[in-house]
C-alpha cells in the first residue's frame, strides 16, 4: 500500500464524537451502521463513531460499538483533537451548552437535536459557530424526522416568508385526534397517550404548549433572521379544550389543532413579529386539518412560493436519528470541502402584542335560558364593534347543570384580540351570563 | 476607495445569464429585484442578471432590466467569460441540452427548471457537472415551488428510502378534484381546467401522465442513484376515470388521484426498481387524499424516517421562480466557497415488471343481470387465485343501457398484476360479461 493511497484513506474518514446515548443516540448508531456503505458510495466519506459520552458507564447498551468507545467524560470527547464532528443528543441546557460552545471554539462542527438549548441560547450558539467558521446543524430539534429546517434555511433563504404555522407537538395532536375521532374527553385521551408512551407522567411541557413554543422560537429565528427565544412566545395549551368544543368544531366543518405560529408583519420602518402557540379551529379543507395521530406538519406561507407543507414524524428514535444523520453527512461533506452553511445575522425585532392581532374566534358561554338574553349578548358584541358570524344556542339539562341554563356557541368575524378580550369582560359583567367558557381562535379561509 | 475594498465588492457580485424569459423567467427577474437585499444580507452576495437570451428581441416585456441585457444569441451568454452562473428556463430538449452542456464545460454552474431535458438526459448532464466540478441544480423541475429535490438529495441522502409517491401534476389533480367535489364528469372537468388555463388545448401530456412520468424519472434517479428516464416509466393517465368510479370510491372511503410512484425492492443481489404513473384509490385518512385542486404533494417512505410528505404549488410563475431562486442562491454560495453539491454515481438498475407487482385493485364490469352470473364471475377470480375483498352489484336501466344489464364493482385483495390481468382476460371470455370497465389500483392500509 503506497503512502498516496494511505493518505486518500485517511482523508476520507470523518471521526465523530457523540454526546449522549439514549433513544436517539442508540437509533443513530444503528442507522449509521446500516447506511455507512450508502453514505460512502454517495459522498466518498467513512463516518466513524470514535467516542460516545454517557452519564453511566455501567449501564448495559445494545449498540454496535466496542465498549472502549464509551466514556463518562464528555469534555474529553469535545477536546479530543482526533475527533472531527460532535453530535449532541444528551438534551437539557447544561452541560450541553458548555460542551457545544467548547466544540465550536475548537473548530468542530456540531449537530444537535436539542430544542431547549437552541430555543434558549440559539443566537449565542449561532454566533459562536459563525465566529469559528463551522457548521451548527439542528434539523432534529424542531420537527423530528421532517426535513424542514434545511429547506427553510437554504431553499427558502430568498423567499419572502410571511408566516409559518405548525402542528409541532405529537402528544397534543394525538390527544386532539382521539377526542375528535373516538369522542374521548380530554382526560381520557391524555390517559391513553400516557399509556402508549406518547405523553409523560407529567404532561405539562406538551399539553401547555411549552414544547411547541421552544420549536417555534427556533423556526421564527431562522425564518425571519430574528432573535427569538422561548420566553418571547405567547403560549396557550389544550388542557381546557372540551369534548363540546370538538363537537361544535366538527358540526361546523373544523378540526381543532394546537398550532405554533411565527408571523412577520411588513411595516415601512422595522418589521414586527409574532410568535405564539394556541389551539385553533382549522377548516377541514386545509391540509393541516388532515394531520392525524402523533404526526407533525409545518405549513409555510410565502409571497412567491404560496403555500407549502412539510409532514412527518415529529418524534421517536428512528425518525429523529434520520434527521441527525442527514445533518451529520452535511457537516462531514462541508468539513471536507472547507465550507460551512452560514446562518447570517440574527437581529432583535419588535414583537407585535397579541392584543393587536386580528383573528376570528370561537366563543362559548353559559347563560340564563330566558327571553331577551340573546339580544343583550348580541348587544355587547355590537358595542365593542365585534361582528358575529354564526351563533348556536342549546338548552341544557341534567344533574350537573343548573335549571334554565343554556349554552351559546358563536364564531365571530376577525377582530383585534384587544376588542375580543374587552367583549369577554363586558359579557362576564352581564347578569344573564353565568360563565365564560372556551375562547379558541379560528383560522379563516382568507388565511389559507 | 482602496483596491482592497474594490476587490471585496468585486468578489461579492455574482453575474447571472438567464436563458429564456417566459412566465418563469419574468417571475424570477421580479423576485430577484424584490429579494436582492435579503439575499445580500444573508449571504453577502449580490446577484446581478447580466444577460438574458430570448428568441424574439422585438417582443415587449414588462421586466425590470435594461433593454441592452437582452440578446437572441443564447450561446454568447453561455460562453461570456464574465457570467458566473447560467439559469435555463427556456424548456424543451434542444437547444437547451447543448447550451447546458456548454455552460458546464465552461465551468459555470447551471440552474434549470427543465423536466423534459432532465428526464431524457439527466445522467449525461449530471456526469458533465461532476466532471466540471460545478453544480447542476433543478429543484423547479419536479414539483414547482415545493422544496423537495434538495431535501431528497441532501437531508435524505443517508435515509433508506423505500418508496416515493407523488401527486406531481396539478392539471389532473384539479380535474379529479372537480369530478369528486362538483360531481363533474371527466370532459366537463377538463373543459373547466382548460378555461382556467390549468390545462392546454391539447391536454395529452398532462392527462395521459407523461408530465408526471418525466418528474418521477428524475425523482427515481435521485432517490435511488439509478439511471431512469421517462421511457422507463410505465404510464397510465386519467382519461378513462369515470364519474361512476369517483362515486364508487367516495362511497367506500377513497379519493382517486393520479400517482407517480418510484419504488425500490431490496434483494440479496441487485435491487430492483419500479417507476410508474397510474390513477389510484387512496384511503381518505391518507394525507395524499387531502391534496386538492391544482396542488402537488410528494409522499416519501423511508425505513428510518417513516412517512414524510411535501406539499405545495407544483406550477405557476412565482412558485417556480421561488424554487429557481433558491437554487440560484445555493449555486452562488457554493461558487464563492469553491464547493459543489455532488450527485454521486448513477448506475443502471433492473426494473421489476408491473406483472410482478402486488396491488389491490378496483374493477368494474358490465354483465347480464340474471341469476348465476355473480357465481360464475366469483368462480373466475377463484380459479386465478385472486381474492375478492368487497363487491357491489347495481341493476342498470336507461336509454343508453341494454336491457337486463348490471354493473358489478369490486375491490380485490392484493394480488400480482399478472394474475389480475389473466383474471380480466378470463372474465372477458365469459358469455355473461358484456364489457370490462375500469381497472384502477387501490392503495391499501398496509401501504400507509
Amino acid at each position: 500500500m503506497s503512502a498516496g493511497s494511505l493518505s486518500v484513506v485517511a482523508e476520507s474518514v470523518v471521526r465523530i464524537g457523540v454526546l449522549g446515548c439514549g433513544t436517539v443516540g442508540a437509533s443513530l448508531l444503528a442507522l449509521l451502521e446500516r447506511q455507512s456503505a450508502t453514505v460512502n458510495s454517495r459522498t466518498g466519506l467513512s463516518l466513524v463513531v470514535s467516542r460516545i459520552a454517557v452519564r453511566d458507564l455501567s449501564q448495559k447498551r445494545s449498540v454496535v460499538v466496542g465498549a472502549d468507545v464509551f466514556t463518562d467524560d464528555a469534555l474529553s470527547v469535545v477536546s479530543d483533537p482526533s475527533i472531527d464532528i460532535i453530535v449532541e443528543v444528551m438534551g437539557g441546557i447544561e452541560p450541553a451548552r458548555g460542551l457545544v460552545l467548547a466544540a465550536l471554539a475548537a473548530g468542530k462542527p456540531v449537530v444537535t437535536a436539542n430544542k431547549a438549548l437552541l430555543a434558549a441560547h440559539g443566537s449565542e450558539l449561532f454566533a459562536a459557530a459563525e465566529a469559528a467558521g463551522v457548521d451548527i446543524l439542528f434539523e432534529a430539534s424542531v420537527a423530528g424526522g421532517i426535513p424542514f429546517i434545511r429547506p427553510l434555511r437554504e431553499s427558502l433563504l430568498a423567499e419572502p416568508v410571511v408566516r409559518v404555522m405548525g402542528i409541532m407537538n405529537g402528544t397534543t395532536n394525538y390527544i386532539l385526534t382521539r377526542m375528535s375521532e373516538a369522542g374521548a374527553d380530554y382526560s381520557e385521551a391524555l390517559a391513553e397517550a400516557q399509556a402508549l408512551g406518547y405523553a409523560e407522567a407529567d404532561p405539562t411541557a406538551d399539553v401547555e404548549g411549552h414544547d411547541a413554543a421552544a420549536k417555534i422560537a427556533i423556526v421564527a429565528s431562522i425564518a425571519f433572521g430574528a432573535k427569538v427565544t422561548s420566553a418571547d412566545v405567547q403560549c396557550e395549551g389544550i388542557s381546557s379544550v372540551s369534548a363540546d368544543d370538538i363537537s361544535f368544531a366538527q358540526r361546523h366543518g373544523y378540526a381543532i389543532k394546537l398550532l405554533a405560529i411565527a408571523e412577520r408583519f411588513s411595516l415601512p420602518g422595522s418589521d414586527e413579529l409574532s410568535a405564539r402557540v394556541h389551539p385553533c379551529l382549522i377548516p377541514n379543507a386545509h391540509p393541516l386539518a388532515a394531520v392525524r395521530e402523533s404526526f407533525n406538519a409545518v405549513f409555510v406561507q410565502g409571497d412567491a412560493v404560496g403555500d407549502l407543507m412539510f409532514y412527518g414524524r415529529g418524534a421517536g428514535g428512528d425518525p429523529t436519528a434520520s434527521a441527525v444523520l442527514g445533518d451529520l453527512v452535511d457537516a462531514a461533506v462541508n468539513l471536507q470541502s472547507g465550507a460551512h452553511a452560514s446562518l447570517g445575522a440574527f437581529v432583535p425585532m419588535p414583537f407585535r402584542s397579541n392584543d393587536e392581532l386580528d383573528a376570528a374566534w370561537y366563543l362559548s358561554l353559559r347563560v340564563d335560558d330566558r327571553p331577551g338574553v340573546l339580544a343583550s349578548i348580541a348587544g355587547v358584541f355590537g358595542a365593542h364593534g365585534v361582528s358575529i358570524d354564526s351563533m348556536e344556542q342549546h338548552s341544557l339539562s341534567g344533574p350537573e347543570t343548573a335549571a334554565d341554563e343554556a349554552r351559546i356557541d358563536l364564531i365571530i368575524h376577525p377582530a383585534l384580540e384587544r376588542d375580543v378580550r374587552a367583549t369577554l369582560v363586558s359579557l362576564g359583567e352581564l347578569e344573564s351570563v353565568r360563565s365564560l367558557g372556551s375562547t379558541i381562535r379560528v383560522l379563516i379561509d382568507a388565511d389559507i
